[in-house]
């Protein structure tokens, strides 16, 4: 795919994030990447504080599901399948504290993209296994990844679309 | 404690999730219970909708989050220690939709509030693992989890408290 049309996928999915869930609005995000194996968000600290003022993790889980399930909501707008994308599980490790504007990147493998794309063609239904990470700076200034999200997401095709 | 000091407790509470975490404004919660072995926030459906329209995982997640780690936070108001409480590793597991207002309900054991707070009395550090569900009811209005997440926060006096 093109440059233009990715970042006309990432402004589609960024509009439709504000049309489709209030919450958006005040996590603030931007849509920064949107392709089926990779989605990175931009978000400001400022919203999204906790009472001790670094990120509020309430609001990093908010958009590591986002963002994971944003792969697959990407993926099936591609290919013109019509989805309701739920999560299933997760699972979040925080290991350090976020005191910035920062990222969150979601990705999927190749290989689980195309089992998730055979399962559904042929079921209407289909899981995926995307991880996500928040991303802070050490005291070196190197980036690592402040929580790390592990999913199990649903993709199935809605009642009314057979 | 008797019921009175139970509800400035809830609306200490309140205010302080509304005051400290901006997030919350757009989650809409209110504090019904606020106990360190007992925790219960109503929310409104229409703020914490997906694009489904049903409530959306990450409303949910930071619900149940900040329900566990509200029952430490009343737990060290009541012993007046100064504690910053972060969350460490939480687990989700979603299994029905919630299409209406719903409660979240956040537990922990006597056992280990008993363990926790011998260990923040000694240690100036503990940790504890709470469990919260977001409820709704089934077909025949029986009320069942939606969401249940288990959690483990850690506790630790402030640097500039000692």
């Amino acid at each position: 795919m093109n440059q233009a049309s990715q970042s006309d996928i990432a402004k589609r999915l960024q509009r439709s994030l504000y049309d489709d869930i209030p919450l958006v609005h005040a996590l603030a995000l931007q849509v920064r990447i949107a392709t089926p194996l990779r989605v990175v968000f931009s978000a400001p600290l400022a919203p999204n504080i906790n009472d001790k003022g670094c990120a509020f993790g309430g609001s990093l889980a908010s958009l590591l599901t986002l963002a994971c399930w944003s792969l697959l909501r990407v993926h099936t707008w591609e290919l013109d399948w019509p989805a309701d994308i739920y999560v299933h599980t997760s699972k979040l490790l925080y290991t350090a504290p976020i005191w910035s504007d920062f990222e969150v990147v979601a990705s999927l493998s190749p290989e689980a993209l195309e089992q998730f794309s055979h399962d559904f063609a042929s079921k209407g239904r289909a899981a995926a296994l995307p991880h996500a990470d928040a991303m802070t700076v050490d005291a070196q200034g190197e980036p690592i990844s402040a929580l790390r999200l592990d999913a199990r997401f649903v993709a199935m095709r809605p009642a009314d679309s057979v």
